[in-house]
């Protein structure tokens, strides 16, 4: 495993763009770009921002070794192109800044929630690990809030790293997930590197690879103690409970992997009660998420924590985010050009904005605009000149904020169904006006 | 960034576990565990296995560092359990064997295409990213073939990686899309990890930062000459066209990347045409996958090559695989015991298998049954006592083997739509009878 420089890890044309920028003296011409989406996935009321804190350790730490940049030397594409870019990205640096809002901020369609302003080859390179890192953990974090909301209290945890889009994608879609509002994962990975309480209870395997089932709980409670939560239904749910009950001493609970969770959970609950477990936990598992969580919680079932596994993960009614990062901005010399696309569906407005947020609703606006009446504006600068303004809050602090972000939206906004929207996101006069402006000095070329 | 040791990339109960297992003295039994797949992904008749490099990578490197035990061993979880446990991970390797399919090779569900044979605790740490790295990339890989099959010999490249779960999903995407059928990639860390080629056009970035868009193109044709691919959507296509063709000199082809195909693209293949630019290429791109691919190629729309992005750097019509690792045999002081699992619709048969492959069919029997009227036995060790047996293909060596190999399976395998199931895993009489026997034992404890 080569620890990579990143530097490679963008999309060729950035590259060949930034040898294009060098090429005609664009490398001075300063750039703002910005990271939205251009609508809510399915079902979802606003978005979670999440990731601020790779993002960040990505453009402090963006380099190109000389093995990186030879293997781009002798690709044909670079064969025309002039050798001082090579030696320009032996010296790269991210010198800029970023703006972006709290990471853990419920967002909306339509609005930057990450600006990025540098030197134009030092913004276009970072596009495609900036989408992938905000983007990914942003779809994650959101999903794990409607987790959360449909267990209305109960404990959540993240157990999906198995079905995660590579090992790595596991350890971040835990730290998404906690700081969307997961208690914790079993992902140790991300415990160790984020502090994110990790969590674990058994295995089949583990029940498999001894004779009987009361010998594989016997051996766990020795283990484990007080801590033991004894899976139960590698054979027979029901059977499972009363030979873990049987087994007498400590036990933290059960956990019910498969089957009928209607029908078992309060069988179960019965069972333990009556053994004088009334403090033991119930825990399920087993292709939940927030649609199962919501009904289980609405019937009444006598779950008392759930571990939530390949859907919370992957999204996987929603696996993108379609997030996007598009210039609006360019300064040569000192001249502000704004840039705006119009191509089919896809249009963009033009220059830096700040995002003002209300108490239902946001207002976008220039960055240099100034709206008083609002609650807070939610762009704030985390880098400036290529250095961190202030350490980065922690995973927890994350999660304390999306918590109190999320309470304080309006209820609609957190149903886990379909409805219309709530939020809404408006433009400022002198945002849209500059629109029509890019629009028609556009047509006069 | 940190280098990881990899060992805390895994859930929380692998390693309680583990422990258990020292402290029961079963480390020293010696487990097959089997990787697998319940049923196909939706609309899937085959999935391309894909990953083996990555596994065996990190079997080959897995390791545990004295932070990483600290923090272990700080964990509540481990309290009661004994110092000889992180002692142990100290010194941990993996000396076990590994048996897989040929990187490449179409599998089918209900069948092992990797199987693990070490020591129990060797054998069971490594489940989460087994899981996590095989399973993705398979997945990605299927999505490959899907539309390279689409694409009926058209190029299609990778273009997804700024939609990947992760940047290093993005990377391994590239990877698995490549082995799948893809001709290359736009992710520059893939082209230069695994060789894969490495592709890319403009950007409307680019286009954006230049005052006009003649001055754009004609800045990326000085840069690139013939290798220049435009991007001519940003303001309007045609007009785009217009302009690329107005500038002259050379060029590799034009991208479309919005609007619709089906108009746009006959009427551009047509002003290329009449300008003398007979061989350069249009590419598309915008939200495609195998089915729009399909549709494009069955209306004759004259497109040359495809850029795919989400859809297959996601997978995302079928974004998890939903791949399991089991155990399915143990063995201790030379006895040999079968062990599945009976749970609520995921039984697994029990003992170490083979697969044999059929020119309709598979046959999956045990290990030590020989089928000798089978084209081949599809489980070949890769890693034996720790070691590699011989170098791992390339990825290029990888994609030729899936390419041949998807060829070689019957027509109907190869639709991209949903039918009635192709290929039949059929299992041996023997291995039917092992399972009732394990059931039968069960039963009598």
């Amino acid at each position: 495993m080569r620890q990579t420089n990143l530097g490679l890890v963008t999309d060729l044309y950035q590259l060949t763009m930034a040898a294009g920028y060098l090429a005609t003296g664009k490398q001075h011409e300063t750039a703002t770009f910005e990271l939205f989406f251009r609508k809510l996935p399915k079902y979802r009321h606003f978005v979670v921002a999440c990731g601020l804190q790779q993002a960040v350790e990505y453009l402090l730490n963006l380099r190109f070794d000389g093995n990186e940049i030879d293997y781009l030397r002798a690709l044909p594409v670079f064969s025309h192109v002039d050798p001082g870019f090579f030696e320009m990205l032996r010296e790269f640096r991210f010198t800029g800044d970023v703006f972006s809002v709290r990471e853990g901020t419920p967002v909306f369609a339509g609005e930057p929630f990450l600006t990025v302003h540098a030197p134009l080859i030092e913004a276009q390179i970072p596009e495609t690990y900036l989408l992938a890192t905000v983007a990914f953990q942003s779809m994650i974090a959101t999903k794990a809030a409607r987790v959360a909301e449909a267990a209305a209290g109960r404990a959540c945890f993240e157990f999906g790293s198995r079905r995660a889009h590579s090992p790595e994608a596991g350890v971040l879609a835990a730290r998404a997930a906690y700081i969307g509002g997961c208690a914790g994962t079993s992902n140790v990975e991300a415990g160790y590197r984020y502090g994110i309480p990790v969590f674990g209870t058994g295995a089949h395997s583990w029940v498999l690879s001894f004779e009987s089932e009361t010998e594989a709980f016997r051996a766990q409670q020795k283990l484990l103690g007080e801590n033991t939560t004894y899976l139960i239904d590698s054979y027979d749910t029901l059977e499972g409970a009363r030979k873990a009950i049987a087994l007498g001493g400590p036990m933290s609970g059960v956990r019910l992997d498969s089957g009928n969770l209607t029908e078992l959970a309060p069988a179960v609950r019965q069972m333990l009660d009556k053994a004088g477990y009334v403090n033991a936990r119930i825990m399920a598992s087993g292709e939940l998420n927030e649609y199962k969580i919501l009904e289980l919680v609405a019937g009444g079932v006598p779950i008392d924590a759930f571990g939530v596994g390949t859907d919370l993960s992957t999204s996987s009614d929603s696996p993108t985010l379609g997030a996007v990062y598009k210039m609006v901005e360019l300064e040569s010399a000192g001249k502000v050009r704004m840039t705006a696309k119009f191509s089919g569906g896809k249009a963009t407005l033009p220059g830096a904005k700040q995002v003002f947020r209300y108490p239902d609703h946001d207002l976008v606006g220039l960055a240099h605009e100034c709206f008083n009446d609002a609650q807070e504006a939610l762009l704030r600068p985390v880098v400036l000149n290529g250095n961190l303004v202030e350490p980065l809050p922690s995973a927890a602090e994350a999660r304390d904020y999306a918590a109190a972000a999320i309470r304080a939206l309006p209820a609609p906004c957190r149903t886990v169904f379909e409805r219309e929207a709530v939020w809404q996101v408006k433009y400022s006069r002198e945002l849209l006006a500059a629109f029509e402006d890019v629009k028609a000095a556009r047509g006069q070329r």
